[in-house]
C-alpha cells in the first residue's frame, strides 16, 4: 500500500464503475426485494446469505467474458497465501454451500438469495462493477418440474413487482436442443464430449450476440470470423455454409404456438439421441406450465434463448421486457431481457464429485428498477419529515419535545439542527428535504401556547399560482393551540 | 492468480472468518434491520447505500489497531493502479459522500445505512470478517442538540427490536473532557496540539481497555508498559504515577446522578478551558435528554467510556446491555456493548479542508441478534411450506396446480420434487423443512375427488405422547374434497 508522504487531500471520489445510492433509489430497491423475497418465499425457498467473499477456487471461472484481466474479479491474496474474490454472482457460492452443507440441508433444496454481486469490467453507461442479484434455485431435483416451477415463479415476481402481463415475456429453451443440433451439425461428438468444446463455445456466444450483431454477424462468427466497426477481428468456429445453415435454422425455429415450434425442432435434430431428449422436455415444461394457467402470453418456448454461461446442461429461461423505451440518444428500443436462468447440473459435482441437478434463475433488480422508472411506474414516497424550526436557540428542548411527540405518533420529524440564525436558511432546508410542513414557534406564540403550521406544499402551489390577494391571506399558515399539535399536523397531512 | 493445472477438486469452505447465514438467521437479521430504519426514518433520517468498495485512500487509516497486517482492510490494486479497499465501516463512506456531494445535500444531512463491513483481522470464536452495521448520522450540525438526539434515537432503537427499558444502558462521555484531563496530566499543550499525541492514543487506548485490563493493567499502561499473559510487552505512554492518578481519577468520576458526575468533573478539569467545554457540553446534553423523558435510567454520564477510534472530537456514546448471559465457558457475565458512536468534526475536513462538523452512531447487529437470542427473546417464524406429496409422478401438472391455489390463497407451499419413489423419504423432506401440513392424493382419491391432509405438528406430538390407542384413530390425517383444499388448509394451520 502506497504511503502518501505529502500532505495532499485525498480525492473524495467513488472509484470508477461504483456508484452511491440516495433517499428513494435505496428504498424503491429494498421495496422491489422484499416483493420478490416474498414470492420466493411462498414458493417454499428458504433465505441464505452467504458471504461476499469467497475463495477464488470455489468460485471457479465461469464468467462470459473469460477473457478480460483478472478473469473479471476482483480478487486479492489472503495473508495465509489463499486467493480470495469478491463473488461475481450467487449461484457459484450456492453451489459451494451445497457441497459444504450436502449432509445437513433438505434435498431438494430450495434456497433464494439477494445482495450485491461484483464484476471487475470497463465500466460504461449505465453499466456498474457492483450491481443487485435476486436468485431463487432448487438444488437436488433433476425433475423439468422444478424447471417448470421458476418459470412460473418467475412471472409471479415480476408481475409482483408491477410488470404488468403482457409488458413482459419469459422465453425457455434447452442447452440439449443445441447439443443435439450441434451434433446434426457436426460440432459435436457423443463419444468425446471434449473435441470440438472450443467451437462449441464460439456458437454459444454467437447466438447470444443475435440481437447486437445480427444475423450477418453471427454468420461471421460461426465461419471465419468477423471484424467490427473499429477493425478488431474476432475468429469464427470456422463452420462451413451448410454446418452454419444447420445453427442458423435452429435459432429461427421459432413458431407461432409452443406445439409448432417443437415440431419444428423435433425435425431438425431428429438424429441426434440428446436433442431429442432436450425436445421432450420443453414439451413437458410446456404442459405443465399451460396446466397451471401459464400459457404463452406469459412464457413460450423460443431457441433465440441460449445464455452466456457455459455452465448450462438443460433447459435455459430468460425473462424479458417487451415494451419500448427511449434509450440514451433517444431511439426506440426493446428494453430487453431482466432476468436469466437454467439447470446447471455439474457446478456442484465439482466440489463433490457426485452430480448434483440444480436449476435456477437470477432477476437482474437494478435493471427491473430501471424498467419501471422508465415507464413510470414507481410510486417513491419522497415525502420528508415534518421540520420543526427554531426560533429561539435556548428553548432547543420545547422543539426536541414537539418533535418527540409527533413521533410517537408515527409521524416522520425533526428538529433543524443546523445554525438557527437565519429563518430563511431553515425554510430553504425544509423545501430541499421535500418537507410538508414546518412547524413555527416564537417567544410570542410560546407565552401564547400556540404554535404556528406552515403547509409548505400548499404554499409552493400558492407561490406559483396565487393571486396578490391570495397570497395575502396566508391560507398556508395557521396557528394552533400547542396541546393540539399532533392532530393538527396529523389533519394536514391528510392522517387527520 | 494462481492456475490449477491437477484435475484437484476445489474445496467447498468458507475462506477463513467468514460463514453463511441460513433460513430464519437471514429473516431475523432483517426484520432487526428493517425495525431499527424504521426508527432511524421516524427521526427525519434519509438512506444511503454506498458500494462496498472505496479507494484505500478515501477510507482512510482509523482503524482502532493500526498496528494490524494490511491496516485491517482488505486491499488489491486496480488495473489503473488505484488501490481499492472493503469498507471497514459506513462512517469513512459517509464522510467521502458529504465531501463528494456537499454542493447537492441538504444541511444538516441526516442519513442513515445499513450492511456489511470487512475487517482484515484475525478471526476467533464468534469474531468474523465480515459483519452488519446500522448507522446514523448527522453531517453539518455543531450542536450538541444533534449528539442529543442520536442518544435518544438510539435508546428508541433498542427498545424497537426488542430490549426492554431497564436492560440497556446509553453512556455518555466526551472527549474533550478527557482531553481536559490530559493537559492537568501535563501530556496535552494547547499550544501545541501535536506534541504528546502519541502518548494520548497510548492513553485513550488503555482506558479503553479497563473492562478486560483492569485497574493495575491500564496503570501499568498509562506508565512504563505491560507484560501480559503470553509474555508479550506493551510500551506504555510513560506517565509519572501522578500523572497516571489524575487519568485515573477522571475514569472514576462517576457518581450516582449526572448533576454529581458533572461536577467531579468540573473539579477535575477546571484549570482547563477545553476540560470545562466538555463538560458543558456534557450537562447540555444531560439537560435535553431528560427534558424529553430519557432520564439516567436509560442514558447516563460516564467517564469509562471513550471508544477506542481516534478520531473523536467530542460527545462519544456507548449503548450496553446490562443484563448477564453464560458465556463460552458457562460463566456469568454481561452481555456489554452493541453500539457505539460520537461526534467526529474533523472527517469530511480531510477531504475538503474545511471543517464539517459531523456525529453519529453504529449499532452492531449481529452483536444485537446474539443478545436477543441469548436472552430466548427472538421469535422467529421458522414453520416451514405446506408440502404437496407427489403419489403418481405423471400427474405432476395436478400436484402444481394445488400448491398454486394454497400460495394464491397467501399460503406458503410446494411440490416435492426429489426422486418420489419413496413416500416416506417425502414425509422426512417435510419434516426437515418443519413443514405444518402435507397434502396426499393417490389415484384413489384422486378417483374420489379427495385429498389427504396430513397435521404434521399433531402427529409429531401424537407420535411422541399418544398412546395405540390415540395414535390408530389417526387423529393428524383427514380426508376433505379436492375442491375444499385451500380451506381445510387454512383451517389447520389456524387462518380459517
Amino acid at each position: 500500500m502506497s504511503k502518501d508522504k505529502a500532505p495532499r487531500r485525498p480525492r473524495a471520489e467513488t472509484p470508477k464503475g461504483f456508484r452511491d445510492y440516495f433517499g428513494a433509489e435505496v428504498t424503491d430497491r429494498k421495496a422491489m426485494l422484499d416483493t420478490i423475497a416474498e414470492v420466493y418465499h411462498r414458493y417454499g425457498f428458504d433465505p441464505l446469505e452467504t458471504s461476499a467473499v469467497e475463495t477464488v477456487e470455489a468460485l471457479g471461472k465461469f464468467l462470459p467474458d473469460v477473457d478480460r484481466p483478472n478473469e473479471g474479479v476482483f480478487a486479492w491474496q489472503d495473508e495465509d497465501a489463499d486467493w480470495l474474490a469478491l463473488r461475481y454472482d450467487l449461484t457459484a457460492p450456492l453451489a459451494r454451500v451445497a457441497a459444504q452443507f450436502r449432509n445437513d440441508l433438505p434435498s431438494p433444496y430450495r434456497r433464494y438469495a439477494m445482495g450485491p454481486v461484483w464484476r471487475n469490467e470497463k465500466p460504461g453507461p449505465g453499466r456498474f462493477r457492483q450491481f443487485y442479484q435476486c436468485d431463487a434455485d432448487t438444488v437436488g431435483s433433476s425433475s423439468v418440474a422444478a424447471d417448470a416451477e421458476i418459470c412460473a415463479m418467475l412471472a409471479d415476481a415480476l408481475e409482483a413487482t408491477g410488470i404488468p402481463r403482457g409488458d413482459y415475456v419469459v422465453k425457455v429453451n434447452n442447452r440439449k436442443v443445441l447439443n443435439g443440433v450441434m451434433e446434426v451439425a457436426g460440432v459435436l461428438d457423443p463419444s468425446d464430449p471434449e473435441k470440438f468444446a472450443h467451437e462449441r463455445g464460439i456458437v454459444l456466444r454467437a447466438i447470444d450476440k443475435i440481437d447486437r450483431l445480427g444475423e450477418d454477424g453471427v454468420r461471421a462468427l460461426l465461419g471465419e470470423g468477423r471484424r467490427d466497426e473499429s477493425g478488431d477481428f474476432t475468429k469464427g468456429a470456422g463452420l462451413s455454409v451448410a454446418q452454419a445453415d444447420v445453427v442458423m435454422g435452429f435459432m429461427a425455429a421459432k413458431r407461432e404456438t409452443g406445439a409448432e415450434t417443437v415440431a419444428r425442432l423435433r425435425e431438425l435434430v431428429w438424429q441426434s439421441t440428446i436433442g431429442i431428449e432436450g425436445v421432450e422436455e420443453l414439451e413437458t415444461i410446456a404442459r405443465l406450465l399451460n396446466a397451471q394457467g401459464y400459457g404463452p402470453d406469459r412464457i413460450n418456448l423460443d431457441p433465440g434463448v441460449v445464455r452466456g454461461l457455459g455452465y448450462y446442461t438443460g433447459p435455459v429461461f430468460e425473462a424479458e421486457l417487451t415494451f419500448e423505451i427511449l434509450d440514451e440518444k433517444g431511439r426506440k428500443r426493446q428494453f430487453g431481457s431482466v432476468a436469466g436462468g437454467g439447470r446447471y447440473d455439474d457446478l456442484v459435482k465439482r466440489f463433490t464429485g457426485q452430480a448434483v441437478p440444480a436449476t435456477g434463475v437470477s432477476i437482474g433488480v437494478d435493471r427491473l428498477l430501471a424498467a419501471l422508472r422508465a415507464k413510470g411506474r414507481m410510486q417513491s414516497d419522497a415525502r420528508g419529515p415534518v421540520i420543526v424550526t427554531v426560533m429561539d436557540r435556548d428553548r432547543m428542548a420545547d422543539y426536541q419535545a414537539m418533535a418527540g411527540e409527533l413521533r410517537r405518533a408515527g409521524i416522520r420529524a425533526e428538529v433543524y439542527l443546523g445554525n438557527p440564525k437565519n429563518f430563511g436558511n431553515q425554510l430553504k432546508y425544509a423545501d430541499k428535504r421535500n418537507s410538508p410542513v414546518a412547524v413555527i414557534q416564537g417567544t410570542d406564540e410560546a407565552a401564547r401556547g400556540m404554535v404556528v403550521l406552515k403547509d409548505l406544499y400548499l404554499g409552493a402551489r400558492i407561490a406559483a399560482e396565487a393571486t396578490v390577494e391570495e397570497w395575502k391571506s396566508q391560507p398556508a399558515q395557521s396557528e394552533v393551540a400547542r396541546d393540539g399539535l399532533v392532530a393538527a399536523v396529523q389533519h394536514l397531512l391528510g392522517q387527520g
